[in-house]
């Protein structure tokens, strides 16, 4: 069980501030959850990860299944052991992974039969199985599994995955139920803490299925939180602020909104704005990889040879543990030398700024400014640092 | 400058316990030195390298010269700064890096003209060139530019080279007293801290070439420590230990002696009885990045499958903060997966570990049982897990 209490909305946007208690923790929203699908925040310590800030942590059932098995990680206590992280969890369904196969897998209503990216053999994920996998991974959270399509996709493809994700929602809280006294691993890891499952709100970018989708949800019962998934999927921005825009009356105020795979820095300032409270993606490990940072005044990429002697940190208004350390020319040379330390540093600082980010969020909300807060941020964000020509 | 007392000396050994007083820290011997080639230990945050015990590192001015520069670090204020790193660091000339360019050299009596291994870029080095570099740099220990030859070299080979060393370290001390007032980075990282030369003792597997190298370079004047150069590097085990007993009694008692790019947990061992106080090696991380682990039991193939559910830790006689978190296990997923935190992890155990076995060794030599915990550990240490049938 996981409540949440709504304590500050913005009066002239739908942004809000509130706390989600689960057994293990308080987590203030809004908030971003680092990605480490498979039980690592790529490049990343947990240690580090409390240090910046991270309040909870993403990983994904659909690779910890095939590597290394839930059956493994329940074994050893469950995935908060496993990963060294007591902080609350929540898994996602494998639902976007496994629908990213092309080609490799076949859909029907029973489930999704697909091969293993890591070997190739044959597996079938059914919404039933999904709840299973993540019941023995032990995840505060559960996402239901659910069918999703391209950005793309047109209305009678948005409208039957939707209407599946719904048929399957209801087989996953049966599962839910009838598994509720098996929760072995939360028992292991004697933290106490029930888990919860979340709904995915689906429909593709037609705003009417989304709200039908909605509805139907929450005609199903009462749920302690509502996934929006299949956004960010190369859909135009522009719709997925429609589907947030028209979903905010559709959804309960008193429970948590959580925007899946979102996103780059400016996504989250206009999710909060729209009602957002929980965000996920791997942008700021991937970006750091690729030796682009975060800054509040746009983008940087290290790899630029105008940093060579540049003393600066890589954002003088940051107070992470690298920008208080290092160099722009430092972490230039990491990089132009693939040294493994640069993956770590800028990955940790990315991390840092966005969650960062959301506690300015937070902040502003609270002190009544959350308007120009938002306004002048999204114009920061927007810039990117020119390229030298080569 | 940097004062070494002796503090405690074995009594069927050559082991002693000493202290190194610099002007940034005291450095308790025998010591291990984590190497930085590139101005970070890979894949290792100074400040983990702090939390294991380190406390003093090792760069390479061959490599910082070449990138980013030495020009470039002096300006941004010394290498302690660039690295953030604000203890001692020592910066080996590069003499092993430059005779490694199989045919990219050319070796006369003025220096060494070779390619730069990044751009093919012709360069030359002279001990002159070498000190200028490492007093940009500004590490509290400077290594003499030597000439460097493989282990299997004959003794003609090895005599010419040990006479060119000589030579060399003339030109190199004249240098470092024409640029002591020049000590630019010193005061800009404002530690107020001296600089100081180490020679290096060549002279290959020849025990008489090495003791006269010895004895021409205490002639030469008197030095803070010294460098015992040109081992580990191919020639037999048991040479290098001969080497080792011919220099004791060549070396004066109150002064550091630091044998060079050695080594593995047994050869730390065998060293210290032998005399040595100062070791530096890239093994740990090396072996770290491919998945070996030092143990108390020997080394550790972390991707043995027999591995795969292992609930215990990497060594279960460790502390460090890798094996006081993750299990086998998870380790061994890590590795499996590719994930960059396993990289992290195992460098970060072996460097402790050799950190931990530095200060046993200490502990041992103080309460008088050095020998025989000399003899368990060399047993221990010999132990590798065999490896599963394929």
């Amino acid at each position: 069980m996981i409540q949440y209490r709504l304590q500050r909305q913005d009066r002239q946007s739908k942004a809000r501030v509130g706390r989600l208690c689960t057994a293990r923790a308080v987590i203030d929203t809004p908030a971003f959850m680092p990605v480490g699908t498979l039980a690592t925040v790529r490049a990343l310590d947990p240690l580090e990860l409390r240090q910046a800030g991270a309040s909870m942590l993403l990983a994904n059932a659909y690779h910890l299944h095939l590597r290394p098995g839930d059956d493994v990680i329940q074994e050893l206590g469950g995935l908060h052991r496993f990963m060294a992280w007591d902080g609350p969890l929540l898994t996602d369904s494998g639902g976007f992974q496994v629908f990213s196969l092309q080609g490799l897998r076949r859909v029907d209503e029973e489930g999704v039969e697909f091969r293993s990216h890591i070997d190739g053999s044959r597996r079938r994920f059914t919404p039933e199985l999904v709840v299973r996998i993540q019941r023995r991974l032990g995840a505060d959270v559960m996402m239901q599994f659910d069918h999703v399509i391209p950005g793309q996709a047109d209305r009678s493809t948005a409208r039957d995955a939707s209407e599946r994700s719904l048929r399957w929602l209801e087989r996953s809280r049966r599962e839910f139920e009838r598994t509720r006294e098996a929760v072995v691993v939360a028992r292991l890891t004697d933290q106490g803490g029930g888990q919860t499952l979340f709904p995915i709100v689906q429909g593709g970018t037609f705003v009417e299925l989304r709200r039908e989708a909605a509805r139907a949800i929450r005609q199903m019962g009462d749920w302690d939180g509502y996934g929006i998934g299949g956004l960010s999927v190369g859909e135009p921005k522009h719709s997925m602020m429609e589907v947030l825009e028209a979903l905010d009356p559709e959804l309960p105020q008193d429970r948590p909104r959580y925007l899946m795979g979102v996103g780059f820095p400016s996504d989250l300032v206009e999710g909060i704005r729209r009602g957002v409270d929980l965000f996920d993606c791997v942008a700021p490990t991937r970006m750091g990889r690729n030796g682009t940072a975060f800054t509040s005044q746009g983008r940087l990429n290290i790899k630029n040879a105008a940093l060579r002697s540049d003393p600066g940190p890589l954002d003088p208004e940051c107070s992470c543990s690298v920008c208080t350390r290092f160099s722009r020319a430092y972490l230039r040379h990491l990089f132009v030398s693939e040294e493994l330390l640069a993956l770590r540093l800028l990955s940790l600082h990315n991390v840092h700024f966005l969650l960062e980010l959301m506690r300015r969020a937070r902040s502003a909300i609270v002190s009544g400014h959350f308007g120009a807060w938002a306004t002048e941020w999204i114009e920061r964000l927007a810039y990117t640092e020119p390229e030298p020509a080569a």
